[in-house]
Parts: C-alpha cells; structure tokens; sequence
C-alpha cells in the first residue's frame, strides 16, 4: 500500500502513470526476490510404486519457517513425481544446457529447414530449440500432473510458489534413477 | 547336494580332500555368482523426517522376482537410511576411487609416520589408508544400524543377501542430497 501512495504522488494523480511506476517498482522488488541468496530448503523423493525408478530433489528458499511450509514440501514431492515421469529431463533451466549442445542441436535443426525458405528458417530453428528445451529443462515443461496444476509449467509453479511464499524458490537439483539405466 | 556327491566320488572317499574339492568347486560357484551381470534391481529412497537430508539407491540384482523380494527391498532402504547418516561416503566400492586421489592420501599418511622407525611406517600407512577407506567407501562401512546389523559392513549385508536370494545383489549407485550443500 505504501508504494501505491508513493506511486500515486510521484505521478502527481495521473492513475495510469501511477501504475506504471507502481510496475516498474514491483518490478525491483521481484527481481530482487529471485537474486536473494537461498540456503534452507527441503530435500524430498519419490519412488515409483514398481521400485523401478526414483528421484531425489533440493529445492531452496530463504528461512527454515518457509522449507517447512506444506505447500512447499508438496511442490518438492510433486516435482519429484514430475521428473520420474519425465525420464529425457537433464537440466534445472536452460542456462544449464552447455553452448556447444545448443549450438550442435542448431546446425542439426538448419539442415532439417534447409529446404525451406530462407526468410522463414530462423523461425523454424527457433521453434526447434524451443521444443526441444521442453523435452530437456525442467522449467520449462508442462507438470505432468495437468489436472491439479491447470496445465501449468515448472517455472511458472515455481513463482506462483515464490509469490505466495514471498520468498525465492530454487530448483537447486535433480538426480533421476531408473533400473536397467 | 550333487556337488558333495561328485566330491566324494572324485576324492574316492578321502572326507577331507572331498571337502577340498567342494571348496574348490562352490569357490568357483560363487565367483560366478558375483560375475553374474546384473539388469533389474529396485530403486530406494531415504528421506530424513527434518526433509535435510535425502538418499537415492540403485541396487541391481538377475531377476526382476528377486527385485521384488521383501529382503532384497529391505536392504535397499537401509542403506538409503545408512548412507543418509554418513555424509563422508563418496563411491561404492575402493576401486572407484581415482587412483590419484588414493596416491595423494598415501603420500600424507607416509609423512605423518615420517618420524616413526621405518620398518613400521608401510604398516603404519596401509592403517590410515584402511580407516580412510571406511570414511569414503561404502561397501567397507559398518551399517549405522548396528543393533540391527549385528556391526556388520555393508559388504558382509551385500554378500549375505547375495547367498540368500542366489543372486548377484549390486550396489550401483547412491546420491545424497543435504540441505545447505
């Protein structure tokens, strides 16, 4: 409330200024809630009924109060659950996968779009990439579990997690084990 | 049954040497047995109550009927729980661990007995590197749940449980995640 006052007086009255400076220090303030360093967090498993495949996760968050928070430990559960169904997820975000990976799945992709237009090709490899980040990054895949998460995606879980925490919740890591692997 | 048979029948009667022979023979038996290549197993997990600490364990055995057996997912989850309390475990068996690394420890253990007479100090050494053996290597490792285990090491578990179900039992692979790591 104090920054829509503040807001409101800088723009002088004008509302849609308002918001828009309202925004832009939201905007800080998020930001500032994903650099903040994280050290408590959860450490959380599933394993397949089978026996067959497990999967072990860490995910942080700033204070203790919030690692031990129900909605918390049931994100670390049902991320766990995630990755046991997802058995071609190899990294937390994007930023993980190594540059000559990309830039080996990129050549590939250009000479599938070889045949086709040379204006529309970038588009098309753009495209490419981007599928294939689905199948790999874990942030970026739709949760499994489409039904209880409205078909959401892991990244947006995660700061839908950080918005009603207020704190920054990271995927910190991932091991996936399966029989005959 | 039969090999005592075809023991006796080889030894000509001679107890002690068929005895020899059987030896010779159920030797051979388990070497086989330990040889055995491995495809199904379970997956395990450990998670500590505080959600701190958490363990993932592959262990492989020949068939998927033995996978299932109480004994053979028993072991598994107590060695999740095992290596849930020995943050200090990093490989498998002595042979995983980088020669390298096993050169450098030896070299610090040979200059902590350099003032020792030297007749003793190769003793002295194979000592130290025993003992760091049981900090790293988890076959080595008396199980923490000694009253349990009889202080047994994971090794003694791993080969009774072999002669057990008659199979080949692999520890693959373990990881450990710790909240603040």
């Amino acid at each position: 409330m104090m920054d829509c006052k503040n807001a409101l007086t800088e723009a002088g009255g004008d509302g849609a200024k308002a918001e828009e400076i309202l925004r832009v220090k939201m905007g800080n303030k998020i930001g500032k809630l994903a650099g903040r360093e994280t050290s408590e967090g959860t450490v959380q498993a599933y394993v397949h009924a089978t026996g067959k495949v497990g999967v072990l996760v860490q995910v942080e968050c700033n204070t203790d109060f919030v690692a031990k928070n129900e909605d918390f430990v049931d994100f670390a559960k049902d991320l766990a659950l995630h990755i046991a169904a997802s058995p071609q997820t190899k990294y937390v975000t994007e930023e993980e996968i190594p540059q000559a990976d990309k830039d080996a799945e990129a050549r590939v992709f250009e000479q599938q779009a070889a045949d086709k237009p040379e204006n529309i090709r970038p588009k098309i490899v753009e495209g490419k990439l981007k599928a294939w980040y689905k199948d790999v990054v874990l942030l970026d895949q739709e949760h499994v579990n489409g039904d209880k998460h409205d078909g959401k995606t892991i990244e947006q879980l995660r700061a839908d997690l950080s918005a009603k925490t207020g704190e920054n919740v990271v995927i910190k890591r991932f091991t996936r084990f399966a029989v005959g692997e």
